[in-house]
């Protein structure tokens, strides 16, 4: 979800071509926990590094909300010598989430039978959901396990799923800045969703592709990016400066007389990453994905947390981010000792950071320290 | 700020009615310091107790954002036997902010000279313009010292700005949740105000008071009632739990198919603060409070914080909540350090509660025994 190099003036680290790119196409169709079925969806992945001949050297890497299949491109400190993935041992797997506008069938995508886009009609596809899906890749490419699982955010929520759902096929897990979304997470997402609500082009989810939402999307990512990022940082970087364009917030500016007045600069960087976004993301899409986080919780359907958690075979690591307000640290270290109270394996293990929720991607280098 | 009362389950403490309540017109213009001016504005107030004969024993509340002149209305406690304010000892004045929707000259009220409403021509009236005009209305009714003022969030600003401006008219100051507004702090405002501009209905400002932009200002409430709330506060009180209403989160409902799922209780909440603003607020006296809010730097003008802050005469407490995200408690006790540092009597004070930086209006009772 970082889009922050270009106002940070750090440069981008050096993305890593995949091995492969390609679509897998569920054969048959796919039911979904809300009770209505997606019909023989495709997923969009990408690979990286080899499958040895015994088929035990896969690893899973779950994106975030906006991020791809390409992790090489989104996270490629991972992949640095010594860190946590090694081409020439490993074979990197990583699935477009349904749902989302980057390959796998999500709002955008023709449904079969009436020919037209999905559109507001995309049903609610759920992390678990995701997650049953993305088994029925791996036994096409003949993986019976995982060597490691992996993901920050809901890509955190899909590594942990993996560890419920099919506990004989992860070895180990890294859960990274993450619990069911709390009360606070969900008025954020209830926030964004209004924002692209409101934009009176999203026209109830019949936009057109060259006419979407624009303002909406642009503001849905803006109050989420101050829920990725810290007050600290914030205050550090833009403080009450004005906007680096020149603009004056102490004097009117525009056609509003006082009521608009020039920016600080914290609004031209909120500005520039809505702007950024609304060109790379679909607000179906947007909307499809919020609801998978909003409604994953993994003891749903389990008797108590103590079953559900109680599956896990692999060793977990979750890992909180000291400035993390969306997921706050001290929740992820109640989450990993809710799961150890259950049986598991779990350690936590925090990383002390500006950078709030952002940091697994903003801080690739100090994550990969604290993975090692 | 608070609207809490309905869906808390509490009952609100009971009102006080004003001894008296009218508006005072200043006589000629009020220079600002966006260099334009307001002719003639009016200032609305209202007043509980009687001014002694020596008129020595007035009191200064500041309203906070969406608050009125009505301080018996939204902070009675205050005024309970044994509290800060006693009407049998004080004379309380409470004076809506210039820019507000309670009386005072704002975007609502007519230009004297064009005989239209002022709309988005409102010009950019900050908070040590506020204390200017306020100044006046003292001097009108023969005060030339407070011996209190008080206020919380931008009331907090005013009575800060108050003891810099006029060191010598105010004995004791308390000031409550409030530091210059951080970069996240600008951002938050940043966020709300394109909530009110994306609004269609917004017209640039031209709207009919008849077709305001409802859906921006909800918007825009929804997004500052998460900045005046605690995480906390909004897991005990909603958690995971579907709307009290009865929607159901898990699956699809409405036209929308599985992008807008049945609401979480944390939704359901905001969407009715966000219904009860928009019946008692107006979008462009938001925006007007939102720049004064934005704006408020007291050393600006200024060589140093010292020459600033070295002005002060008055005692100050300087009060932080221990919750608030807005305003953290720890900003607010670092200013309070650069203010004595400066040279002024601040002390500082922190009110434990999980009622983020709403507390100062939902702890009523707590805050007063802090004050005592």
């Amino acid at each position: 979800m970082s889009d922050s190099f270009n106002r940070s003036g750090a440069s981008p680290p050096k993305a890593l071509d995949p091995t492969y790119e390609g679509d897998f196409v569920l054969d048959g169709s796919l039911p979904l926990d809300c009770g209505q079925a997606l019909i023989c969806p495709t997923l969009h992945y990408a690979v990286y590094g080899r499958l040895n001949a015994a088929r035990d050297n896969a690893v899973l890497v779950c994106h975030a909300l906006s991020g791809s299949a390409l992790v090489g491109s989104w996270w490629p400190e991972i992949f640095a010598p010594g860190a946590v993935l090694a081409l020439e041992r490993d074979f990197v797997l990583c699935i477009n989430m349904l749902g989302s506008c980057y390959g796998s069938t999500g709002p955008g995508s023709v449904h079969p039978e009436s020919g037209q886009t999905y559109g507001p009609d995309f049903p609610l596809v759920g992390v678990r959901d995701n997650v049953r899906a993305q088994a029925q890749l791996l036994d096409s490419l003949g993986i019976r396990k995982l060597r490691l699982a992996l993901g920050g955010s809901i890509g955190g929520m899909q590594t942990l799923e993996w560890t419920i759902l099919h506990p004989e096929r992860v070895e180990r897990a890294l859960v990274i800045g993450v619990t069911p979304l709390s009360a606070m997470g969900l008025a954020l997402n209830h926030l964004q969703r209004q924002a692209i609500q409101h934009d009176p082009e999203w026209a109830g989810g019949r936009y057109l592709p060259q006419r979407p939402p624009r303002r909406g999307l642009s503001l849905a990512r803006q109050i989420a990016m101050i829920s990725y990022k810290s007050a600290p940082l914030f205050d550090e970087r833009y403080g009450r400066n004005p906007d680096r364009s020149g603009e004056d917030p102490y004097v009117a500016e525009g056609a509003c007389g006082g009521l608009i007045g020039g920016r600080f600069d914290v609004g031209g960087y909120l500005d520039h990453q809505g702007q950024r976004f609304i060109d790379r993301f679909d607000a179906n899409a947007y909307l499809a994905i919020l609801r998978a986080m909003d409604t994953w919780d993994p003891v749903r359907g389990y008797a108590s947390p103590e079953e559900a958690f109680g599956r896990i075979r692999a060793r977990l690591s979750l890992i909180g981010m000291s400035t993390d307000w969306l997921f706050p640290a001290q929740d992820v270290h109640r989450f990993a000792e809710a799961i150890r109270k259950a049986g598991a394996h779990a350690d936590y293990r925090e990383m002390v950071t500006d950078h709030g929720h952002d940091a697994f991607l903003a801080e690739q280098a100090e994550l990969v320290r604290l993975l090692q």
